[in-house]
């Protein structure tokens, strides 16, 4: 936890928050704060700035807040993922998050399992659990935007075109020769596939709505390990 | 796995390998082959090819086995990285032995917890397994060299300068602003810190090792995303 994020509920004052649970526990435990120290803080969509501690005790973490910078800038990228399974979701959550994704698409796929659509890291809090995570590990105070859309072809027919409206649309797709382009400039919508690739035809669905495939050489990447290479590479 | 990696016991003939156990097990459940079907096969440190399936039961697999082709060449990087908690540890060895790492180098750091030296994930079996299944997934053949290196400095001093001779020096430091260069050519050493990062001191023994401070932009990343980032852009 690199910066402790905050909202509005954490407010006891315009200047002050008072904290428990998670976050209490792990500046007790991780961080091993005392009374004085600055943390660093973010208002969840906002600015970062420094939190004193007021009081830190098994009840509760009291801070005096100030705000006084923006947060880093996003990556110009929408993702769209097949649903991995749920382990591997929160792992690819918290890593996109990190690096500045906001917009997020989990996707179905003929490779996908059905079971994973009712899968509770889907739901709530499960679902922004990564995300809160990957924006304390940023230093990140905006939560991406995380879409479902268990239907592949009316997504892909209708919905994806006019999502991804004047950006670079890429799809990585092992089975091709063409290498995923570097420092591409301007916004970029990435298509990523499940353990096993998609199919001819969801590839073929996809290069009708404009989307390139492009590949990462021979060697078969885990999905999270292939959507960071992939973001390394096009910013 | 997308290619069952074989070793010298496997063989009880020169073209055929009988197998049990791990891989025994993922070949009924996961790619549940049949009679006949062929896999992708690849033997330790050397071709890949073909396995024919001769019988398939709870019992053996066993294949008829033919090499054709040599793996895809390795990264030309040896990567020196502060020893991660043994979680982390096996999801990073994993994640680079698939991109192609082929020397890895783990080293002690002010902030390396002292436990982490004991945990049982660095010895024998236990530190192979994230190499297997990193060449397994990556459809490579060529495990990694592992060295352990629990003393920073005399590493630093007197190890590291022979090691990376030649090759581009660089080790990861948030608090620097240059950034990490692209598409390097020829080889690299690149050092990686603990969560947490090197202190000043290690920097500074770094520097004198002739190693450039280089940074991934304001975000502090996990060390599996760090890697896996840096490696993305230096290859």
């Amino acid at each position: 936890m690199n910066l402790i994020l905050l909202f509005p509920e954490d407010f006891v004052a315009p200047d002050r928050v008072l904290l428990t649970g998670r976050r209490l526990r792990h500046v007790l435990e991780v961080h091993r704060a005392v009374l004085g120290q600055s943390l660093c803080v973010g208002e969840a969509g906002g600015r970062i700035g420094i939190g004193r501690v007021l009081r830190l005790d098994e009840e509760g973490l009291e801070l005096a807040v100030a705000f006084e910078r923006e947060p880093p800038p996003p990556l110009p990228v929408t993702l769209v993922l097949a649903l991995p399974r749920p382990k591997v979701l929160k792992r690819v959550l918290l890593a996109v998050t990190s690096l500045g994704v906001k917009q997020i698409v989990l996707l179905n796929s003929f490779r996908v399992e059905k079971s994973f659509w009712k899968s509770p890291a889907l739901v709530g809090e499960a679902l922004r659990e990564p995300l809160i995570l990957g924006l304390e590990q940023a230093r990140d105070t905006v939560l991406p935007d995380v879409l479902l859309k268990p239907l592949f072809k009316p997504f892909v027919e209708d919905e994806l075109p006019a999502l991804s409206a004047g950006s670079t649309r890429l799809v990585a797709h092992p089975l091709t020769e063409r290498p995923c382009p570097r420092e591409v400039s301007g916004p970029v919508t990435l298509v990523v596939g499940p353990e096993g690739g998609f199919i001819p035809y969801e590839i073929e669905k996809l290069q009708e709505a404009g989307f390139l495939p492009c590949a990462l050489g021979e060697r078969i990447l885990r999905v999270e390990t292939a959507v960071t290479t992939l973001l390394a590479r096009l910013f």
